[in-house]
């Protein structure tokens, strides 16, 4: 009818306009949360597409998967800022997800991909991953978990065992026991190593007498009371960066991190750190903790751990272990000598997304002293009250994932004997590695005996390496090893047919400091068999060739270690 | 041949026997490693075995998913802290897993679990989050994350441009500028509060002439520097518990994070906030940060944004925002406004698991200053050297997952008005929740303007209905109220069908400060109809009638009670 048709004002039309959009937007929102009806489903059709994306993800033999795109061109294609108004269609989203994202992300399970710590995944961990989303448990509160709290503490319990080896009735007293906390589930090893330092520093600047406690009096008033002219934390040369954001945070500050040398394998000093602790109680500075490394980051190396328990026990110090990376290594009959003395440690750090072969977010610090975190505990009127069993108020984290799924189901899919497996073929195919770089003229070995399965190494360009047999190496021909070491990095990296990393490893020359850039190759894949370390080596060795030595010594470097950038 | 077997040792049938088992544990482990050829492949029987179960757990009615269990009894189940010595079968662990863990879970999807801020999630996150495990990149390393590291950085800069809306060429110049940081993803709103606080106080503790600033020489060197006495953080009452961590951790101590009065709204009394800061310049205490919560943990409620800002403009003081809850607000044109003068922040807090429908274990912090998370900036030689762009040298975190696949995701998918129509209808249902619970006679509503989408209410018992519309109630009668509340929830809670949590508002009465245990109702999935809401008050009210008041009175707590705990 033409008069109601006229009727309808400009206004109205947009009113209209606007409500049927809303319409159509929540409808698509509902739909997003709403299980389907239809055949093949809205989700079978995600899942379909999302799994054409992995297996492609993970078929790829190249470690850059398939493209080796400079870094400047890959910025450029997440320069846009804005989030879209209206909602994009799941097929057209996972399609720009793939070609833009997947494509250009590291092979991190490839064989050849050996130089980090992050390493293939059994497969079982994908669709546990999709359970645990599909659960969304938020495992610190009863409330939201119930079963999975009980289940993460077990969990934690049966890698509190493995370290300290308690008697059933300790186990028996404490692992259900909303009293005590033998570990915490963290999201990664550096939250663990400050929870493991924050436990020491309250617990040994504790209430007393009419001092109510560094938690609530503060820290310059607990050095006041304990009549301390500051505090400090002791450890290796080595010690991971997470030490240093735990010093600042914590307020001792990052000198007050005492970093002891290590000797020619990378292991601490035991007389420096003797000495060191010595000279610490005469200025009057308090020792927070002694920390030894269970696998430094740079090369592997374990710390002389049964030395560092007795200074610690002898001056009443607490002892902290950080063995996010060799951890594992108490899975070994065969290698678990090398960890004696972790279990005399009052804290350890260990992380689940490395040799426990969990996927990224899982690290764990486990507590000699169940009542030890009570030192750290806060309460909470909405959630935390008083004798709950919720896991987020003896801990640094608040709400959390139910990453314990991964770690229960690889205690028991793996097993102690699996672990054992991986561990010992871990070191064997590191050995492996050294001997060959050892029969290699083009390579000389940093690691003189690797105590885990990291090893560090360099190329010496031939004109230098009858020198360098000789050790008699100047600090200007370092320095041009250093270049061409980080430039042959760069390349194989950018060309991504294998990977190593890259760090630097000091050393003393004529009683001088002289760092040396280094090659670390990280062998924590079972895929990764010995041809495909002759591989990498061999990677190496032609790109290195390709490397013209005559244009490097003018320091001309080419374009594409321009264009891959300092990273 | 006899002559042959007779030669076989017994020792040497125990190494064949070891060699054999061990090749048994080898081959088994390889297994879960390796791609299977086998049609259907393992892979397929483990996907359909979890997609079994996940399809159970979602579809079931009640939000304790399919069992009442008590405590007590499900902690039992939990009691083993041995590993398994050999790897046990999928297929088993799976069945075990099922029933005696994902069935005790708690349904936090469902419409009728309305009381914590885990809700239900759009379906895509399930398949993501297998890509994210397939993947397995390290985000904080370009070496092990390539496109991954640009990609969170774009997801950060799209929320980073809801909050402060900066020009194009503001974004143009940070978003993927390797010396800026917009935000970073953190594990959650804990680690985000944690260190936008601890960027605040290196900041405003900095290096200044001869002094090298807090990170370098610590807290205390610090406080005498500046001429502090100590350092404070001033915020409301209703803080979130992880700002007591912040303030413990960093040494200041817990009586050093100063809680303001709310009002009857539960929003910080400005008065009271703005003589705190007068009061704490008086006595020589440094203020580290002054905190405004967008949505309380406790009640929803917003504080007055724009007026705490304008205290800590006039007084030069870091303002730190903690949206964690409420920050998708901004997404609704409708509602936003309740946040006007969060882009007055210096920093700002915002989970992604909360009202972003992220699955748990992503929290975020946005910087106002792209500059000034380089007041925590770390290196490291083997990974973070300068100018690298790679992410964990300016966050507290070191390696993490690529959860930013769900925030990025989300932001698509759902898009700026799929949000605001996720938000809109939270509040609109919180209102029509609202209305309901003022209409009938057994609940007293605890908030009187919901500015968000929870809301705190309790039960009246009959005989205190008159006495309480008269607002006439002793501090007996609310003792008496409050133990019912407690008991009514706890049952509710534990029979399962519908949720709702628990609180405690502080009144004052008569002078007296008196505590009043509350209801708190958290609406936040889509899928949660009118129906639902009548659906969990008409079960509260029918429980409520089956407490026999007066075995009520004479404080007989039934077994059910005690059996669930205090949890």
């Amino acid at each position: 009818m033409k008069l109601n048709e006229q009727e309808v004002s400009p206004k109205q039309i947009f009113i209209e306009a606007e409500k049927k959009s809303r319409h159509k937007i929540s409808e698509k929102v509902i739909q997003l949360f709403t299980p389907s009806i239809h055949t093949p489903s809205i989700e079978e059709k995600i899942d379909l597409q999302i799994a054409t994306i992995v297996d492609k993800f993970l078929n790829t033999s190249n470690v850059n998967t398939n493209t080796n795109i400079e870094l400047d061109s890959l910025l450029e294609k997440f320069a846009d800022s804005k989030v879209p108004v209206e909602p994009s269609s799941c097929e057209s989203y996972f399609k720009y997800l793939n070609d833009n994202v997947v494509a250009h992300s590291t092979h991190t399970s490839s064989p050849l991909f050996i130089g980090h710590m992050t390493s293939a995944l059994p497969y079982f961990m994908q669709p546990l991953a999709k359970l645990m989303t599909a659960m969304n448990q938020n495992s610190v509160k009863i409330e939201t978990a119930k079963a999975l709290s009980f289940y993460e503490r077990q969990a934690l319990a049966m890698m509190h065992r493995q370290i300290y080896n308690f008697s059933d009735s300790f186990y028996t007293q404490h692992i259900q026991n909303n009293h005590s906390t033998l570990g915490n589930l963290t999201s990664g090893g550096t939250t663990a190593n400050i929870t493991a330092l924050w436990c020491a520093r309250n617990h040994s600047l504790g209430p007393k007498n009419e001092f109510l406690g560094i938690e609530k009096e503060g820290l310059a008033a607990a050095l006041q009371f304990y009549g301390s002219k500051g505090a400090v934390i002791i450890g290796s040369e080595l010690m991971h960066f997470s030490f240093d954001k735990a010093a600042d945070l914590m307020g001792i500050s990052t000198q007050g991190l005492i970093r002891i040398p290590v000797d020619c394998n990378n292991r601490v000093e035991i007389q420096a750190m003797r000495q060191a602790v010595t000279d610490c109680q005469k200025q009057d500075l308090h020792i927070i903790a002694i920390v030894g490394i269970a696998g430094t980051t740079d090369s592997g190396s374990v710390d002389p751990l049964e030395d560092i328990a007795e200074i610690a026990e002898k001056n009443n110090i607490h002892f902290h272990v950080d063995a996010a990376w060799g951890g594992p290594v108490i899975f070994s009959q065969k290698h678990r000598q090398k960890l004696a003395g972790i279990e005399r440690a009052d804290s350890v750090t260990i992380d689940g997304h490395k040799q426990l072969y969990l996927p990224m977010g899982i690290g764990m610090v486990f507590f000699c002293d169940p009542s030890l975190a009570s030192s750290i505990e806060k309460q909470a009127s909405y959630t935390i009250r008083k004798g709950s069993f919720d896991l987020g108020k003896r801990a640094l984290e608040g709400s959390r994932p139910g990453m314990s799924l991964f770690l229960h189901a690889a205690l028991n899919l793996i097993g102690i004997k699996g672990y054992e497996f991986l561990i010992d073929e871990g070191i064997r195919k590191t050995q492996y590695m050294a001997t060959c770089i050892s029969a290699k003229p083009e390579f000389e070995l940093l690691t003189e005996e690797p105590d885990t399965n990291l090893l560090i190494y360099r190329y010496i360009p031939e004109p230098l390496r009858r020198v360098a047999v000789k050790k008699q190496l100047t600090e200007t021909d370092n320095q041009l090893i250093n270049q061409f070491n980080e430039k042959l990095q760069k390349i194989q990296r950018q060309i991504g047919r294998t990977f190593i990393s890259r760090t630097t490893k000091t050393i003393t020359s004529f009683g001088k400091k002289i760092p040396l850039v280094a090659m670390r190759a990280v062998i924590a894949n079972p895929l990764t068999t010995e041809g495909d370390i002759d591989a990498v080596l061999n990677d190496q060795i032609q790109i290195a060739s390709e490397i013209s030595m005559s244009s490097f010594l003018s320091r001309d470097l080419n374009a594409i270690t321009a264009a891959t950038g300092d990273i």
